[in-house]
């Protein structure tokens, strides 16, 4: 064992490395930042545990490294990486450090496209006064979240307070997470809610079963005043078909943020689709202070499993994808 | 009497107009829709009720009006008109009616400030993939709800979800109106809670008293991380002031539906001021299914008590402003 833990995610220095440097240090094991290229060369190959974000930080990783804990919600780059180790490596997460501030980031998106923000957006830039666009409501309307982790009941709460007619959760179980849904289906069921469905709100991880869920078949069931809002990854939305589904008014509205290429080219065609809100994959970024505090605590509680020998809490089935 | 009701918004025609006559024709009274300048000429001069917004649909009115119901919450525009009636009239308005819009524009705006949405605009518009600015949440923070009518009332029920640190109210009486508010405090005691207020949302109606209220004096009592919202009236924040606070850096962002001088002109300095969000006061418009329905029912309801010689359940308190 080569007791030494790196740290990729540069927002993690100080007070966090300190937190992290107390709980290694009671195991005598040495927390490093490995941020710089110089600091990866020097502690990636020696590295038994890696904390970070990006298949890019298992560059160099050798037979040392026993665990990598994603500092992010999703693992697909890990899973779909081709520089991962061949040897069996632990794999977690910090799933449950992200709800908040994606949750708050979806909501925002939703009452921008319902207010027609982007429109008024417009207006302002024209600096004329000009306020009679036909505007929609969270309230009364029907929310139907794909997703019920820590992104959806995170949602879900946040848009109860708004007295929308119904939230409707769609899972792989069927079963009820609580909190804040009124009914929760299964996603062989989702055919039948899509055109009940006022606002399509994505909180889906990336795995091989999510890839293309959304689709133009689907959007095509539900109706043309219907919105859809993707804070999930990238690849769950057919990026054509949406375009398609925006182009001829199948759907109202939509609002992005993730890409099924990430980060995307200038030349992307979504850039001149109509009605289309985008934000560049920045709601669940470490770019919040409670974020990266929930991040370390995550972190620092599965040390202390991993150093006791106990299963990881934030574990990820590799064959489910989170 | 006159028997005659004029309506001058257009929207209300339709259903909304057939609701208002079913009610007027019970008591013989006639509604008429009093949108163009023919209908006008027609119809406000004989006028008994006028229902509508903005003191022009006083023009014409004669000794024949003994009520106007503002379909707007506030009725500044009808206090300080110079064409009003000489003799006296009643007034009311609807109040109740725009509490869910603009509640949900203001949450909008507010995550838009927090969410440094208005910079990531223009990231997206240079057609870039840059996502590390760093982002604030409603989750722990501190919200002051300037007015705790119908406006703030469902603004404080909906930031609740997010899971705020806490939620002040403001108004004049220092009475708790229920709901969300975990505290309430009088106007005189607003400057012992605004270096405690990392939100100052401004939800009050244009009166003598508010006017002018969020002056600079008032921002430097802010902490200088912290965001302002007005989705209330205009005036009652000085202009000069927030332009000043903005571009000092003393507060750090503020997003303004409504403005001292409206509509806007386009050599108004705040299009040059800095970290200030601007919508043309959009959030209260009778631009949606909701407002419009309620503004129909609150009308309706209020014709029943003035035919039975009821008082009026909106009368609008000519003194106080609202």
């Amino acid at each position: 064992m080569s007791k030494k833990i790196a740290i990729t995610d540069k927002v993690m220095d100080g007070k966090y490395l300190e937190r992290i440097k107390q709980v290694a240090g009671k195991y005598g094991y040495e927390a490093v930042m490995a941020v710089t290229e110089e600091e990866k060369a020097l502690h990636i190959p020696e590295a038994e545990i890696i904390h970070g974000y990006g298949d890019k930080v298992l560059k160099g990783a050798t037979e040392c490294l026993k665990w990598l804990c994603a500092s992010s919600a999703g693992t697909d780059w890990f899973i779909n990486s081709d520089i991962r180790p061949k040897h069996e490596v632990l794999l977690s997460n910090c799933s449950g450090a992200y709800g908040v501030a994606v949750s708050e980031h979806a909501v925002m998106l939703f009452l921008q496209l319902l207010k027609r923000e982007p429109e008024y957006n417009e207006i302002i830039r024209k600096r004329v006064f000009k306020n009679d666009l036909w505007a929609g409501s969270v309230y009364q309307s029907k929310v139907t979240i794909l997703g019920t982790g820590d992104l959806g009941l995170c949602l879900a709460e946040r848009l109860k307070g708004f007295g929308p007619k119904q939230i409707v959760g769609v899972n792989r179980s069927g079963n009820n997470p609580g909190g804040a849904f009124d009914k929760i289906i299964t996603q062989e069921e989702v055919e039948s809610i899509l055109p009940e469905t006022d606002a399509l709100m994505i909180c889906l991880p990336g795995t091989a079963e999510t890839k293309g869920f959304v689709n133009l078949e689907r959007m095509q069931l539900m109706p043309s005043h219907s919105v859809i809002v993707n804070v999930g990854r990238g690849n769950v939305v057919v990026q054509d078909d949406i375009i398609k589904a925006l182009t001829e008014g199948i759907i109202k509205a939509a609002a992005l943020d993730v890409y099924e290429k990430e980060p995307f080219d200038a030349d992307n065609p979504l850039f001149d689709c109509p009605n289309l809100l985008m934000t560049p994959h920045c709601a669940g970024n470490m770019v919040m202070d409670y974020t990266v505090e929930r991040v370390c605590e995550i972190f620092c509680e599965d040390l202390e499993n991993y150093f006791n020998g106990r299963p990881l809490k934030h574990a990820v089935e590799l064959s489910v994808g989170y």
